[in-house]
């Protein structure tokens, strides 16, 4: 990495033009950021699927492209904004085109950083091109900042958090209202917080692009989208949510990035949460997160995850911070040294886990699944058997002492075919967080 | 401010060789921070009281200075670190030669930036020298960091927070063991968490300074520390902590700096938060912080405020922000802009209070301070009376509807004189945060 980057004199190309495109342009208007040169920033161009749309700002004055390409390559704008979304197509190309030409990058495009980051940052450091993604996580809540810069003097041990604020709602008003995760989604997406194609979200992949961006800045790795753990909450129902409750928890989607030795773990689940956590208390459509380091020791952080306002406001403090000139590594170490992190491996994962049966009320049901259990080694730690109305059969809910992932696996797949059973157990983590 | 500023390869004179210097030349030596150019940063020279005391570092290599103002004006080291304390002497007199040789300056020092960090801006920007404190706010928890660049693409409204962990402490501490103020203050001394000169911490004055510099950070004016209004822990009774738990709030050390128009009021105070307030739940010596902005929403933040880890690694992370050559204003805006806030004018501070009396257990009294209120034209929310033993009266405990502060002082003055009235009124704010 060179000791410069390329100045930009605040002039701005801006690619996409939904609601934070929209906000960013009406933001610089109302209250212009400065250069240090004094010089106020301005957008002179933008790209975006429709010219004609109706839209909360005036872009009949700035210069219009058709292709956001060509935007990005335009030595009209000398900082090149991405809002486009999406790990390939004109987003990955346009970015690719600008660093080339050693122009500076904002992005809030989580999929492509967690895909493409590593290469990104390669080109960028090459051409002496600022890279930043801060809108990319956590909306107005500095997450990456936090670990790119304030975290520098200290090593991270584990990052954890909640990421997703669609999953988050979806979960906090399955609690509030007793309703189940379809009808919660339904009304959701009617009211514009979630999408009509809701997978990226309630399947935990937002969040893991997001939880992937944080492990590679947390440890100096290269964003291995490919190699993080993924489960949703398409799966979490209200039975669980209520007698995680019982227990003393609350189901959360969590999202994890942990170091241990030299092995990066990242994963998001559907975890139980202890009420009294920080993150339990993370309702709504708010994110979270913790960050635990070797000799700052644990900071929490929290804040609206999404929403125009929010992340153009990241997007603008990424243009500040463009302007001051700093040159630093993309993910905190140069991108030539920068490894893949590798895949889970459930053999070393020890943990705590809530297992939910759903079993015939005969007798004789409780020791078969007691007895698999010890058989195989999972010891355990809290037990309940509670009739619940219209659940077709009895739950049985229990909570293990910490054990092998793969072991715990093994045990509920010989469970699985006990003749009692009336369906698959259902596993939630209880992490250590 | 000019464009550029001076660039530092890394070689660091620290003056102040308690905790946090200790530990901070204990990190750069374990874990080297690198220059963009590819070379670590290297301790070159000290400065402290006594040369010869044992320390847990090894500083028998490094340059011995007797004078701090001789370090910071050596052209040994590039990079000068304050960690004397102080806002007056060699502290003071030490960071001003640095930065007029063009010396990138990193301190801890609250009181130095709370009370002289204006004109130490104006120095440092005419000699375009980067000045940096993220360690004199809230330890390893970048809330300097957070108001200065993850704020600036926002305009911040309010920043409130626990800020002195000292005080959280004893506060915590008096309601856990149900003991009075100056036993667990006596306790903390004696187990290091509080000075021997419990002063600074236990009348508010540190978390002014930390207050004082966050408030010119959000607003972009000059820190005033001498315009912001102090109020410490000293006169928290134990029966406060448990009538105001009783009425859902607990009693914490709250700092406060609120935009109103363009009036900044930077406050420190007791204040009742309500249980389930994420202050509230701000146990021991831990800090928090609200940032609240128009575009943003409310971020919060969460970390231990002080130790010599977190703060080394605060100072660390200012060191590799130096490095990046980053060219920014002091305060978010150029000094030369830099206006000073008001004292605190009482007759606009509306809000609500808590109010405690004790009084004779005899007829009438009631009416009497009901009508003395009602007179004033203060309303009440809530009213309590419950006998306490061993209180040597009756105590009286009410909460105000929204009232201005100078109306309810003159009704409390009035008040005082009831012949029922065992002693003075004690007022608590409710602050709205």
């Amino acid at each position: 990495m060179a000791t410069g980057v390329k100045r930009s004199q605040g002039r701005v190309g801006v690619a996409g033009l939904g609601t934070v495109g929209a906000s960013l342009i009406g933001f610089l208007t109302e209250r212009p950021l400065f250069s240090p040169t004094g010089k106020p920033v301005t957008v002179t161009g933008v790209s975006a699927r429709t010219r004609g749309r109706a839209r909360p700002v005036d872009i009949s004055k700035l210069a219009w492209f058709d292709d956001p390409v060509a935007l990005a390559a335009s030595p009209d704008n000398d900082l090149f904004v991405e809002l486009i979304g999406g790990a390939e197509g004109p987003a990955r190309l346009a970015v690719e085109t600008a660093l080339r030409l050693g122009k500076p990058v904002v992005t809030a495009n989580k999929a492509l950083i967690a895909t493409h980051g590593a290469a990104l940052a390669t080109l960028a450091e090459a051409h002496h091109a600022p890279l930043l993604f801060e809108a990319a996580v956590m909306g107005g809540a500095p997450a990456v900042k936090m670990l790119r810069e304030a975290m520098v003097g200290d090593e991270v041990d584990l990052v954890a958090g909640i990421l997703n604020g669609t999953c988050n709602y979806i979960l906090t008003e399955m609690e509030a209202s007793g309703r189940e995760f379809a009808q919660v989604l339904a009304e959701a997406q009617r009211l514009g917080y979630a999408e009509a194609d809701p997978t990226v979200d309630v399947g935990g992949f937002d969040a893991g692009h997001k939880i992937t961006i944080l492990a590679a800045l947390a440890f100096g790795c290269a964003p291995t989208f490919a190699a993080a753990e993924v489960e949703g909450i398409g799966r979490i129902e209200l039975l669980d949510i209520r007698l995680a409750k019982d227990l003393g928890y609350r189901v959360k989607l969590v999202a994890t990035a942990e170091r241990t030795g030299t092995d990066v773990s990242v994963r998001v689940h559907p975890a139980l949460v202890p009420l009294d956590h920080p993150l339990a208390r993370t309702a709504g459509a708010l994110n979270a997160l913790f960050i635990q380091g070797r000799r700052i020791g644990r900071i929490f952080v929290q804040g609206p995850g999404a929403g125009g306002g929010p992340t153009a406001a990241a997007v603008a403090a990424d243009i500040a911070d463009v302007l001051t000139g700093a040159a630093r590594p993309v993910f905190q170490a140069p991108a030539s040294t920068l490894v893949p992190f590798t895949p889970v491996d459930t053999s070393h994962v020890h943990g705590r886990y809530y297992l939910r049966l759903l079993v015939r009320d005969e007798p004789g049901v409780i020791a078969a699944v007691s007895e698999t259990l010890a058989g195989a080694g999972v010891s355990i730690d809290s037990f309940l058997q509670k009739p619940v109305e219209g659940a077709g059969g009895v739950p049985i809910v229990l909570t293990t002492h910490a054990v092998i992932e793969s072991v715990l696996s093994e045990a509920v797949r010989r469970m699985a075919a006990l003749p009692a059973l009336l369906e698959p157990p259902r596993l939630i983590q209880i992490p250590r967080i």
